[in-house]
């Protein structure tokens, strides 16, 4: 019952009206009174509400000069702030917060957290200002007056939901003012946002330079890493020993060291990528379009890429690299037991990049932001890239509009055909599954032709993977036939020495499993029956597809792309092991003589394919 | 006060619990003594709370034999239900409602409407159920007692925020449960959704066919739109007719009209589709990865395909064709303004289709499915096509995972270098806001080099301009020197007889400016100097750019692609005009001889690229 009484109590004391006079504030004896009268219907569980009275209120002193007086709520609400010495002020408006600009304009930004000698430059107030509102411009000085001492301000929307809730449960939502706001990190969000376009601008620059000077900047990179080999590894160790102290998992500290002679063959591979052709200005088709009216379609930058890494440090030099090789802007966020790596690896190649691009080309994300305000950026990242657990991938894929590059799982099969050859089926059963385990092109579905039951061959494939220690599970039916404990689902990566195996009726019951229950990712048939191979070839609809080799080939350096960017099991831009060409997009140049549509009345269109010159 | 009083009545009505033994249901009296004093309960404003006792319930009757039986909360639930004659029983539960398999499977996907015809043998209850949980078999029995009687029932998540309200709102959260759901149209969701699966294993069947059985059935569709072109018609006038009596606008009347040789001129461009090369199964690289085993990439359909279009009926038949052409499965949403022109020209083009393909092949979505719910299906659709006004596109960019081919803005701009020939300027900037001033590649905005402030030439452009009836708008410094009205915005499309005018220090200042206003889509620069043209077209960063002719021209069929998907601004897949080219990805097929990857020991890599046959 005393729950009750006390709600009860609360209920009722929200409608306490109070109303002052303007220039109330500048009476000592006044502001006394009023605190104390505040305190004590605060003692009672009493919330009293505060209103301007806009019939004796002065709208002509100017506020700046008296520092007693309001003319209207913000104002009201910002000495109040003061005189309580609040812990908070919360200032409720019909837009987010404050922008950078008319919140209509595309590049207008909210601003998470005002720091005024960054943003009072940008900002111009009054009716004509760039932010548009006078009900803001009273907002933002209450805010000043309130923060400057002492009691923070957010400004948010009143018609957002629980925004009040949000902003107490400390939410970045609206506007931040605080008097020490200058001596805080750079705010999150415009931080990374301006890292992102800094990004842009030095990759439009990169872009423009020559063919030979772009490699120049590789080449630069591979000595530089070299040349700083040292000091790059002994932070490398402190972070592996702060690893080894902190008790983190031995996979994870064997991933985050940097082994001798990595930085070696991380230096090679940069300078491989120096001597391939340039991939970025390359002209992909021509054709005139009509006389003396060329079309060119020629490949280019995607433009910025962040790239989102879980311990290992080279990863940050492959990737590094392959943006420059291929023209791109870099955000880069890794994991903070790699830090200290991280930061070095950073420096090393940001300071061997020439001042025509800038070094602000890659960015190391290394406050605290988070990833998910980072997968907010879609306005000016144009693809994420996770390198790291299948976990990671997903987490990304479900909460960002960036597209992404990458595949969360790796339910790779092995069909093998009544017509296969028993000793190929091995080798590759074999390969398939144990040469790596864990990597996502290893087999996790076996799928065996049903006339192969007991058959010696397939007998000795089981029996040579539980020798080597692999986990057997089975489908309904092969957990039946072959007394074998039954797999809990199809759809399973177990990323260890275990597969599932399962019995199937033909080609085409092997095709319509993989469909249902595959990641099209990577599958394989093994055969002797080059029909029964075309048959899988062709309608195995996933990123790879295999006849007699193993699935393990599927991977960019064996595919003989270069460097590899990522295996994507999406179907839209690339798909498979990825190589520079997924960090491209292409644009259409014309160029004529004064040519124009008018109707196509005039145009005799030829559409001539030209040869690429 | 009277509301602060009816407010503390209802407070204080909340915690009135009652118990009953678990078989007086089966007492006639007692249940109308039950349903009176819950009549009176609720006619105080008093909210009873029931809850099962355990020590006195029984688990050992089956509910289903004793329906004056319960055991748990959920079948006390289904009795107070029926018996109070409920208008609506919500039955809270951890998950989000009845699945149709166990949650955690990939496949598994929440019922919205339970249908026992239907879905009665997909689920199977129990402990060891594909549902998997106890809990839930309560809940649907309780659920299919209470519905059968008349109260329809949802089963929904109690964790999920304000879940009850958003049921009583009408929003479809939660598994709903109705004497007479058979009796409905197919549920949305699982309409749509079954569609887009049936789409997908059509378009691998019309996949698997020779590339002349794909041409004949584009062939068969253009002779059947010929066939039955007295009916289309006659089904178009009807729906032309009955959006003049809704008072529809004219241009969309317009749009919504089939015109005479309409037809014709389809199946005609239906033909030189079914001519063209085929774009699906071509070997677009092939590589010896190393002795007897080779990489092909191929081309293949994206998949399934959703195209939401507005007015033109005319889009369906073009659409339909490019996804039989590029062997894409497809859903259709039509404006329902042109459901009769939509239903005849669907039925007539699926008609044609051949039964190793399926009719399903192409869907058209007639139900009252919303658009947002299509959008939610991005596990089964890969890539949406707006064809319609810049709101429809960004707001299917704005609420949707599944990729978007597409541009929102059209913001072209023509830059006039000092260079320029001042004729070739006229003609272009005339043709590029006036040819098609609601095209997307329409220029928006002028940006003049500074050096022709006041020169003849501009000026005549300027009157010819405003003599044809263009309003003409300045930034900043062309607004003070043209005495022209301000722009509200450099971000502007205005889509009509209007534009936008500025200077510009010099090329680079105008490429400056396109970066930071304009929208990516195409721009084109007037200039004699080469060097200048070539500083331009290498640096603006838009999906087209052209020199000397214009920006009218960049649309698929002038650009020699034939048919057009659309035009995209995105960098991700395609950009610019798109031809059959985007809706297509590609696949890697290996053919080998048993080679396996054993820790690269033993394979020789080769990596030559081989000519593709």
């Amino acid at each position: 019952m005393e729950r009750l009484v006390l709600l009860l109590v609360r209920v009722a004391s929200w409608l306490f009206t109070t109303c002052y006079l303007t220039n109330d504030f500048e009476n000592p004896n006044f502001r006394e009174r009023l605190r104390e009268t505040v305190e004590s219907l605060l003692d009672l569980k009493v919330v009293p509400v505060f209103n301007e009275n806009d019939a004796i209120s002065t709208r002509k002193a100017p506020y700046e000069d008296s520092s007693g007086i309001f003319w209207d709520n913000d104002s009201l609400a910002g000495l109040l702030a003061i005189e309580l010495k609040a812990d908070l002020l919360v200032l409720l408006s019909d837009v987010d917060g404050l922008y950078s600009g008319p919140p209509s304009e595309p590049q207008s930004k909210i601003i998470h957290t005002y720091i005024k000698e960054k943003h009072h430059s940008e900002i111009t107030f009054g009716d004509k200002s760039r932010v548009g509102r006078g009900g803001m411009t009273a907002k933002v000085k209450a805010a000043f007056v309130a923060s400057n001492s002492g009691t923070p301000v957010v400004i948010t929307s009143g018609f957002a939901s629980q925004s009040i809730l949000r902003v107490l449960q400390g939410e970045k939502i609206g506007t931040l003012f605080h008097k020490d706001a200058s001596l805080w990190e750079p705010s999150k969000d415009v931080s990374a946002r301006e890292m992102a376009v800094a990004a842009r601008e030095c990759s439009r620059r990169l872009q423009n330079l020559s063919s030979d000077e772009r490699k120049k900047i590789l080449l630069d990179v591979a000595d530089a890493l070299e040349a700083n080999e040292d000091l790059i590894r002994a932070e490398n160790e402190a972070d592996v020993l702060a690893a080894q102290d902190a008790g983190y998992e031995k996979s994870l500290v064997a991933r985050l060291t940097l082994k001798p002679g990595k930085i070696a063959s991380l230096a090679k591979s940069i300078r491989t990528l120096a001597h391939m052709e340039d991939p970025i200005n390359q002209i992909l088709k021509r054709t005139e379009v009509a006389e003396n009216l060329v079309l060119e379609k020629t490949s280019c930058p995607l433009g910025v890429l962040l790239i989102v890494f879980e311990s290992r440090p080279d990863a940050l030099v492959q990737i590094a690299s392959l943006a420059i090789r291929s023209g791109n802007g870099l955000l880069l966020k890794g994991g903070k037991e790699a830090m200290r790596s991280n930061t070095i690896l950073h420096k090393v190649i940001t300071d061997a990049l020439p001042g025509s691009v800038g070094k602000r080309l890659i960015g190391l994300v290394t406050s605290r932001d988070e990833i998910a305000d980072l997968l907010k950026l879609d306005d000016v990242i144009d693809l994420v890239i996770p390198r790291g657990s299948n976990k990671l991938v997903s987490q990304i894929k479900a909460s960002t509009k960036i597209p992404v590059l990458g595949h969360a799982d790796g339910v790779c099969h092995v069909y093998i055909d009544k017509s296969a050859d028993m000793d190929i089926a091995k080798r590759i059963v074999m390969d398939a599954k144990i040469d790596y385990p864990a990597a996502c092109n290893a087999m996790e579905t076996l799928l065996v032709h049903k006339d192969l039951i007991k058959s010696p061959g397939l007998d000795d494939i089981l029996i040579s993977l539980k020798t080597e220690g692999v986990s057997i599970y089975g489908g309904p039916v092969a957990h039946e036939v072959l007394s074998i404990p039954k797999a809990d689902s199809f759809h399973h990566e177990y990323s260890s020495m275990a597969c599932t195996v399962e019995f199937v009726d033909d080609v085409q019951s092997a095709i319509d499993h993989i469909h249902r229950y595959g990641s099209a990712h990577t599958d394989c048939i093994v055969t002797t029956d080059s029909k029964v191979a075309e048959t899988f070839l062709r309608q195995v609809d996933s990123a790879a597809v295999f006849h007699n080799a193993s699935t393990r080939f599927s991977d960019g350096a064996r595919f003989g792309l270069g460097a590899e960017v990522g295996i994507s099991t999406g179907r839209i831009h690339a798909r498979g092991p990825v190589g520079v060409e997924g960090l491209l997009t292409t644009r259409w140049i014309m160029r004529g003589s004064g040519q124009v549509v008018n109707g196509d009345k005039d145009v005799a269109y030829t559409h001539k394919n030209l040869p690429l010159q």
